[in-house]
């Protein structure tokens, strides 16, 4: 017999990612948030409720963790099928992602959880004893792993959580993961030079860098809990949007009149001044981090697309430790895109996630 | 400016796979079959008209010639969003396909498509210089390339189109094609012995094998014009289940009375008399097909799952080809399933599909 | 201390390969013919003779089971260093391989060997549990593994034992194996229609096919003694010439003015009358290998330089089987040579040596 | 007609490696030193002049660019043929390979070149475009290159210069190369605290780390001549065996008494003295390299046998940047080794070197 629930009313559910304590409904934030469930029975659907003024979101989903499906969400509240036919008896294990960053350009972009459908009973799902956050930009957010070479537009259609190397990583070491990213941004600016973009700045709440009143009701722009949720790993992957700020024009806040760039010599070095910004930078996040996160062992990773800044950035890392001590913080490259294993907009595609993913779970096994 | 337009009155639109010529609405009925477009503006969307008793089929979709998304289909009629957001005078190109073989088991499963919707225009579809006919069972089917290795149900979310060696091989070929397959059937009878079961029996019509007022009445049982859709290649990959036949209990009709079962001698032995039975099966389809197509290559495939009756399939064609002088005819054994390339449900998984689909392209091309 | 010793006062060496009962010295005829020892010391060399009029031998050798060392043999009697320097406890495997084919174009073109001379002790080497013969032309005589692509020259320096497919099939499968093959042979007539080149007719004897006197007295026209050697699985790798001498001129012999031609007919295929004497090989060589291999699973395998024979192959080897019951003989395609895998002198590489072995073992195994 | 012919006689032959100017004969010191030739005839064989004491070298070489031979090489002067049979008329390129690293524990151990056999001419051979020159230890050494993965003993037998990451990446770039390295050396100290196994320290000489009067007298000892041979890249590979030595027991040189040990401290981190005289090795390292080589770029590799120095080296080498300016030096990780690429000696095998010389010719392709 189908019955529907609210998921209030299901505590064997199990929530991912970072979000509020509220449940009336679940709101997603991040990448890879959702929720995962134990269940019997023949059928199961889950009710969302989906907003967004430009991007819509995404999900996918996966049953005894193999991908299933992967669909666009349309505005509005209703139900989504997830199976149906299959052996009432035998317990399925369903993994909701959302496929879809926190998009910090629309305000209004939420895929809200209300209730499931079942004809079965639900059972608890076993805490995996491996825990890994991941921070970065739009290589931690997928983008590019869907879609064909040619592809230019910036659109959700694009990104996925379901092929990236955090996903992978975490499968392969049997770890539950957190994303925090944000495509273009950096840890000191973004792609185009715009210091509003420094990832570090948003560290310590939940989620607010969706800029609008919405995401205040939502509870996004609250303190984060570090203690309700303390990783084992916390993986950055940072700096590619920096490197790439030295290339683009000047930003300039059109309401304030603000300018900011990122700086080359004549000829064609970095600027030293811009130089040691970032360095600092580096070491302030690695300073939150280790406050946030007393006992994780930190990797600053680097190098997807590209090594540009592979001096500036293991150089700070390289002080940080120093200056110190913290023995817990290392630094690991990861494998370089090129036309082997790009994807589209030319990311990082899904073979390059898979190298990535092999390189960092083998790292992270040395130091387990 | 969205706006909904009947199939029918999109002439641009390409049609894939056999069905009638009816357009209000367009009904899909083998795995792979829907329908193509070349559309530019920013959004696009597709009505469906779904139905089904017991076996929901389900749909994927390519843009620009990437996998973009699957999901499952609800009874109903409704819109499904494709895309949204793209650059508005770019043209992409858009492929629907059903993810789901034509059930025999459900008379009643089937996908049809009544309108587009979308801001832009839409474009001619090039045709392909390679036309390909797939003929097979569970494997060309695409049964077991989704789902854990774990998983026993024989439902539709564990089939898929867009996995499998048949699309693999269009793809890597840049040929259309079609598949008429049946997961369990073979070329003389089922799996569990099954005379009824034997793909050749159905081949003249457009789709018979779906036992139902509802398939007369959507036209499937109608005789199919071969003239219209004449393809370069048939590839034949049957042989696998009436292997299975052998090592199964007899099948007897309930209502009938009547029994079958291909027997082994004492030895172990495959008995002579239903070898015969099956060789001559093999031959009477080739000169069918032969006659249908009569200018195709034929290749007859075999070894997915095990070559447990090469030489008796090998021999058949031979004893085809020594008595015609048909020249076009040849036979090619596929990579086999193993622990490292298997699906689910024990099928092969996308890895031997893959290995499947480049020996058979290779093939192909020496033979172009 | 090192001293040298007869290899026939060295009861722990094992000799592989088909060869007569003579120590004094020992004679190696065929591909990967050679010998095996467990020794222990610091060093280790052998003494050779070696003969030959056109065609050099060369060798090749692993210690522990990895290829340490390839070169070619001049004329003479003379010793060759295999290691130096290891510990001196330590037990270590030397297995030296013949790495060219039996030379029937070169009656004079032998490895003899004489001697070993090491500072350590002999020890026995284990008895493997499963015995493979691979009989075959140039694939299975390894020609094309060495040399660059463009390579066309026909000499010993491209041949070897130790990157084909029968050495790392063997290997798999911790097998023995010995390998029986001459390139440009048949198992009906060569790649250019001479009959005498027809690999069976030269089953029975020790090494008959190296045409001269110092054959005679070397023993190798004598009859093979199968009692002493039974294979688990004999693997047949012929019809690849048979296949090319359809393409090719009639064959004359100048002096008996014997002419002979694997004809077309005008429209392109094969001459029926031809296929069935072709057929008819095939049959009698079953017959023979089973009289001289009563237990032995025989596997005919075709495919790694195209399929052009595959019905007429397989067809023969399916008559074969019905005629007699022989449930103990089936058929394998191999993977093909494409640009991807090619070796030098257009032959299948070590890619492709290494696709067909897997093939190969897994198939074995299925038959375990 | 087979010709003898001094090798100061023929001027078309290239010599590769650091050597002098002698010519009768050529000495071979370094791992992939060696010479090339273009040469016609159907003939070729080398007059080699062995000498050694503990460990005698090896050889390995190439005909058109395909690995063909690999051998021990006893003591004395006598010939080593390379190829017969071939076409007289075509040019054969033939590359002649010490397969050993010049070895500092056996001031005697030479290869020396005196003349050439052939019944051809020769011809020039064409210069590459791209010159590198590879620094290291016993990875570049290719220790471990060759033998099962059981293997322990530190001999000859498994150096090889034909498997190694800088020999792939020359051939991957089409370029010649140097190499200048020593199994155990670091850039600081040996693996178990040595300060006199320091590479730098020799940098500037032929071969002055051959410590014995035969050295002395071949002329490995004087100054070489940067500006006859200018890289356009410097790979350096250092560092792996420094991190060793923190692990190690201190050194003590029985002789002077004198003792060197870079410690860690309680807490198992590493004493920041010691650390800070590695990173001033590394820098006084980089100035030397620039100082000899004003034009190459310089990349510092790391990692394929772990990447405990990480933050160090590549902070030192991120300094030497910093305070010079100097913008053609970068660092790059390289794969390290694991399970599934270790080859004997637990050090990298072939397949890690692969990756490395894939990851490494990719980012040399993006400085070019």
């Amino acid at each position: 017999m189908l019955r529907e629930i609210l998921i209030k009313d299901v505590p064997e559910i199990k929530i991912h990612g970072r979000t509020t304590d509220c449940l009336e409904p679940l709101t997603l934030f991040w990448t890879a948030s959702g929720f995962e469930c134990n269940v019997s029975g023949t059928e199961f659907a889950v009710e969302v409720e989906v907003t967004y003024d430009t991007f819509e979101p995404w999900f996918s989903y996966t049953v005894n963790g193999d991908w299933i499906g992967r669909q666009m969400l349309p505005k509005g509240r209703y139900w989504v099928p997830l199976f149906r036919g299959m052996n009432a008896e035998s317990i399925k294990n369903v993994h909701f992602y959302k496929d879809l960053q926190a998009m910090s350009d629309d305000g209004n972009s939420y895929i809200h959880i209300h209730a499931l459908k079942s004809d079965g009973s639900f059972y608890p799902v076993e805490e995996k004893a491996l825990k890994l956050e991941f921070i970065g930009d739009s290589i931690t957010s997928g983008e590019g792993l869907f879609g064909a070479k040619k592809e230019e537009d910036w659109i959700p259609m694009f990104f996925s959580a379901l092929r990236d190397y955090a996903y992978l990583t975490a499968k392969e070491l049997d770890a539950q993961y957190r994303v925090f990213s944000q495509s273009g941004w950096g840890v000191y600016n973004t792609w185009d030079n715009n210091l509003r973009g420094a990832l570090p700045k948003y560290y310590r709440q939940i989620c607010s860098l969706m800029f609008s009143e919405k995401n205040e009701r939502l509870g996004g722009n609250r303190e984060h809990d570090f203690k309700s949720w303390q990783p084992d790993f916390v993986i950055v992957n940072l700096g590619t949007n920096d490197a790439s700020s030295f290339e683009q024009p000047e930003w300039v806040d059109e309401k304030t009149g603000e300018r900011h760039k990122m700086r080359k010599e004549p000829d064609g070095s970095y600027c030293k001044e811009d130089i040691l910004c970032l360095q600092k930078a580096v070491k302030d996040f690695l300073h939150t981090l280790r406050e946030c996160n007393p006992n994780a062992k930190i990797i600053w990773c680097y190098g997807m697309l590209g090594i540009n800044l592979q001096l500036e950035l293991c150089g700070a890392v390289s002080e940080y430790v120093s200056e110190t001590g913290d023995r817990n913080v290392s630094y690991l490259q990861l494998p370089n895109t090129d036309d082997s294993n790009v994807g589209s907009r030319s990311h990082p595609g899904y073979l390059c996630h898979k190298q990535a993913a092999e390189v960092l779970s083998k790292y992270i096994r040395t130091l387990m």
